[in-house]
């Protein structure tokens, strides 16, 4: 037995373009662009899932992603199984092009429900 | 005249330590941790900062900082002008150290404020 649930543990998995240069600051801005509007919306939508995500530590990992197409499809896969999820679209002010979608945002959400779908990406 | 009000702008900057190493997705998630403090820290406490950030594409940039002295320098400067800032400390199970200050977030606050406190840092 464990007195520790993995099942009970969130995270927010963030899955960041890879064909899409950026520098290592503007990367980070973008993954923040994300994790915010994920918090934001799952503590409007599914407190229980915010609470119980913001209560442990805020679990948060950044995934490589291959490229436009690959965001949309874990994109749809997030929302067919109603897990919060948050697609960045950058204004393009700086270093990419207007309306780039950099970065896609999942959860918070059980550990074990985001692995079944993000767990074969890298970490970055 | 302009119709544009740089002054009506917000932003939040954070601070990234240069000291501290880190992969790019770590660097990015604790950049996270700290833009989703302090947007649900000015969502409680200062709701004006925060619906101006929100209402208008929720500008973030990362900035590099030396070190820890350097992280607790701005955050007292924060403090002292009673603007919305959150420090990250990591629980070091990956990368880091248990107890590392990683980051620091300041904001959603006025860019001419945010940029006469750090305006001479550069961008991560």
């Amino acid at each position: 037995m464990s007195f520790f649930d993995r099942d009970s543990e969130y995270k927010v998995v963030i899955l960041m373009r890879q064909d899409v240069k950026m520098s290592k600051g503007k990367s980070a801005a973008q993954a923040c662009h994300a994790a915010v509007a994920c918090a934001l919306a799952s503590k409007k939508k599914n407190p229980s899932a915010f609470a119980e995500w913001d209560g442990c530590g805020q679990k948060i990992a950044v995934l490589k992603v291959e490229g436009e197409r690959a965001l949309f499809e874990f994109k749809a896969i997030a929302d067919q199984q109603g897990i919060t999820n948050s697609i960045v679209c950058d204004a393009g002010r700086t270093e990419v092009d207007p309306g780039t979608y950099t970065c896609l945002g999942i959860g918070p959400e059980k550990q074990s429900v985001i692995d079944k779908i993000t767990g074969d990406l890298k970490m970055l």
